[in-house]
């Protein structure tokens, strides 16, 4: 009999060409497919995920699903597919999901994370882990700043000049700044998010902290829908996807 | 003018096949005498450590000296050779030393610490960076059985059979465990450490912890002076040199 999975995964970026299969390069949907046929004997199982994540991209939470004809009861599948998975994935744990569940379709609300170093000294350990700008930042304008960018708004301005997507239209449901000794963590919560979105945002809200932009620019750099009037795009080796919600 | 300089540095061992030069293979000594190289205008400088590290382990408080003729004020000296260096080595300040210091033979003090995650689910973002031993263990047991290291022993009983010198009585000043969440930290201060000496007195533990091993066998352990009686020697990983003091 066949079920459908639905899994929360885990995986360390750093050594992945991003999330999605490709012809060359390592990717995280490529090692996940790769566990599943030697768990299914051989047999070829594809999984759809809650959205790509590019390369260096981190994730604590992201949710895909897949159908097996497998027996495995639900608490043992994370030691059965862990034990043939790579150690920088990590399958954290699988629900049975109703027949038309989509991993990408049905996400009702997404959350990144974005880590940040503002100690002057490097961090060894943290290199591949949070974007080191070890400045002094105005916390409370970049607080400002993103408490602006909350609610609903064309985004166009906060996307890359590659974005596909014809509707710009997206709502940002909270983003916090939560300071912690020399670390500075982002956590933005939105209906979805396009492409570079939070890390455009983080970019501007760092510019934001060094006093280049105010928060004050900010309805007017959303209402530009574009791209040259926002700040840097970050790197992706601080972002985190962090949790994807669907309605149950 | 030559001026002998104490340096502190904190390396990500990961990526290195320890920290002593070697014919092949990257090395914390190699990169660190490149970048002198570099900024001594071609002029190679020899660097001397508080002791090697092997292959994984971590620094967060390592000590070297050398000796320089260019006047970089102190202060400055992170940034300029930081900027050399490559982004798993971090020089974190530099003090001027008397013409007899010497980072080996000085040594007054090391303290190591060893990670250990006890998470049933591997942190990806951790593997690295500590030893993932997923087991439940007996915290107090293994406080007792460390408490049983302290004082000055014949550690015979806890180094490789490699271990080359004949000494081999030390000092430990103290050995604590600190629980944060899954986490499990090995904190260990003592005169100076044995070949893998801090990797089997932690192994050591963890089966203590596991009731292979039960605290009141330590004595015995130590009397036999004999590498058989005690534990595993566990990964490199998971260890770090944190602190190396000298008498001033």
């Amino acid at each position: 009999m066949t079920v459908k999975l639905k899994c929360t995964i885990s995986y360390d970026g750093s050594e992945f060409s991003g999330f999605q299969l490709q012809p060359y390069g390592r990717t995280v949907q490529g090692e996940i497919e790769k566990a599943l046929r030697k768990l299914h004997k051989g047999t070829e199982i594809k999984i759809i995920a809650s959205g790509r994540t590019d390369a260096g991209v981190h994730a604590a939470g992201q949710v895909i699903h897949f159908e097996t004809n497998l027996a495995i009861p639900n608490q043992k599948w994370p030691a059965a597919l862990n034990s043939l998975l790579p150690e920088d994935i990590a399958l954290l744990n699988v629900q049975p999901a109703p027949e038309d569940f989509h991993a990408r379709f049905q996400v009702k609300k997404k959350e990144y994370r974005y880590h940040v170093s503002l100690s002057p000294v490097r961090n060894v350990y943290n290199r591949k882990y949070a974007f080191s700008y070890p400045y002094q930042l105005d916390i409370d304008s970049m607080r400002k700043a993103a408490a602006l960018m909350e609610g609903t708004h064309d985004f166009t301005s906060f996307c890359s000049i590659k974005t596909a997507v014809e509707n710009r239209i997206r709502t940002i449901y909270s983003f916090q700044l939560v300071e912690e000794g020399s670390m500075l963590y982002f956590h933005v919560t939105g209906s979805g998010f396009l492409y570079n979105m939070v890390r455009i945002m983080v970019g501007t809200l760092l510019e934001v902290g060094r006093k280049k932009i105010f928060p004050e620019d900010i309805p007017r750099i959303l209402e530009a829908r574009n791209r040259a009037e926002s700040g840097r795009t970050v790197p992706g080796h601080g972002l985190y996807l962090w949790k994807v919600s669907y309605d149950n």
